[in-house]
């Protein structure tokens, strides 16, 4: 074991854009876990588009990271040295330590991972945070019924894909948006969705992609496929609104999409986070590993190495320059 | 009884703001009532925002009345001859006669009213569509409960001031908006609301006057209104979108409201139509004639005499020139 420890810091909040000026690289030595403590070695580090919100000092739903703290993120580590009885060390752990190679953390905040059958690194996506999401969002808060239309933002990244794939086994249509034309090759190809537009280029085909109109649309991102999509909702539709990341970079204060659809058609948008749903998190667990047992599920990640690399990777998720769940491999 | 009948038509369709342009006062010959249906002589006509929409050729959840065709509307009217088996002469009925003096409806069309021991308008307003508006949207989709703080736009017109009363009987806190100095008195002194801000000079007071955050907002209007409520809103509020009255004589596509605070805040946007809910009418009818009864509603009304007069009364209701529901007494 080194006696440093790699961290990122935000230090500065970010005007638009963040930019690699935003973080900062520091070594700093590796603290001892205190009782009912544990010291674990970060293996994963999870990118998403919501960290750019803790970026900011704006108060929202969590709490800003302070200018000069660690940079937040979902974890998985392997434990070093263990002061609670619940960890031994080796044992893989799920967390939330953020930018580091190493944290100290309560034994309460983590959660012992099986090393079988599935990646340790799933439990940072498609059986994390983001797939949860997916699957909360789309069946509590989408309702879809067989044979209705579920459309779908950032259809290639990790909530969307999953969100699509699970209305395909719901009996639905299954429409995404996507930034490129490979993505969305990859998008009906490979994850086997009816259609998917790329929205750089061609909104306007969402609506031969629909035929009968939208009955669920799943939002990730907000901004004009929003805007389009109300164009197109049949009566009732529901619309989980679970990310705005074309707002995220935000200098001005965004408008919004016209709500006149949402009074003719009856429709519904209703904002969700995850986090307020623990009591989904068994089914989740059962519903989705089962179906990535059995090969309905299909799940890419896309994986950057080092935590040197993190913040560029990170500020690419704006872009879509990730092809998959975004990763960083911090250590073997 | 006169051999013509007075109609108004629209004679064509408007660009933004209706003008007396887009309206036409004919006179037709009356037509005798074929079987089954009954010939009726118009009492009142309710003036409503919806109209507006109805005057456009767009599609939307009801077809546009055409150009050359009586304007449409709730009427109250009194039987003149029957060929049905259910009306006799001289029975007082709602129905959806439109803008003119004599109409013949099916009987299937038309609803047979008391005479006691409410006026006749009354089911034109408070006992009829905008009352039903008012009750299903703030009950069934806004979901108060004692303590939450409910506000309301258009507080002191036909469905916002019905939507604040029942919110007090239902313990909540009441808040309006409204358009003059002298509307948000009347709402605070005498419908009872707790408070009421003027939108045209004060929306900043809102935050005053829901110290507490909004938790139910029954929206009328959007635009600024709803922009600045979504700023105040508390987590799971709940929003019954029911008119968008800012934007009826929208000449260009209209921006909506940044809808991040839909998300932080996990609250619901929610498109009400009131002839969606059927089923709710007899629990309805029940609960606002009770609560008339015991004088714990208050309702007025604002009467304009004569169908010439109801184009010019129809347009006033966009800058808010009534002060009541409005209604055109077509014949004693």
């Amino acid at each position: 074991m080194a006696n440093m420890n790699t961290q990122v810091l935000l230090r500065c909040r970010p005007m638009g854009l963040p930019t690699p000026d935003n973080f900062e690289v520091v070594a700093t030595p590796i603290l001892q876990p205190a009782d009912g403590q544990v010291l674990c070695q970060t293996l994963f580090l999870s990118l998403d588009p919501y960290m750019r919100g803790r970026m900011s000092g704006m108060k929202s739903y969590a709490d800003p990271t302070p200018v000069g703290g660690v940079m937040c993120g979902g974890t998985v580590s392997k434990v070093v040295e263990s002061k609670s009885p619940q960890f031994h060390p080796g044992d893989c752990v799920l967390g939330y330590d953020g930018w580091q190679e190493y944290a100290i953390s309560d034994a309460s905040a983590l959660q012992k991972l099986p090393q079988a059958p599935f990646p340790l690194s799933y439990y940072l996506g498609v059986l994390g945070m983001p797939g949860m999401t997916a699957y909360v969002g789309l069946l509590d808060i989408g309702l879809p019924q067989p044979g209705e239309t579920v459309v779908v933002s950032a259809a290639a990244g990790a909530v969307g894909s999953v969100v699509g794939q699970i209305a395909k086994i719901k009996g639905c249509r299954a429409v995404g948006t996507a930034g490129s034309d490979e993505k969305c090759r990859y998008v009906v190809e490979e994850l086997g969705f009816d259609a998917c537009v790329n929205y750089k280029t061609q909104l306007r085909a969402l609506k031969r992609a629909c035929p009968n109109g939208i009955d669920v649309y799943f939002d990730n991102v907000a901004g004009p496929t929003l805007e389009m999509v109300l164009r197109l909702i049949n009566t009732g539709a529901r619309i989980p609104l679970v990310g705005l990341i074309s707002e995220y970079n935000a200098t001005e204060f965004p408008h919004g999409p016209d709500l006149m659809p949402v009074l003719v058609k009856r429709a519904r948008i209703q904002g969700m986070i995850v986090s307020d749903h623990p009591d989904r998190r068994a089914a989740f667990m059962r519903d989705v590993s089962g179906w990535l047992g059995q090969g309905k599920l299909k799940y890419r990640e896309h994986v950057v190495n080092g935590l040197g690399n993190a913040a560029e990777a990170f500020i690419g998720l704006f872009s879509g320059r990730n092809f998959g769940k975004l990763l960083v491999q911090v250590a073997q």
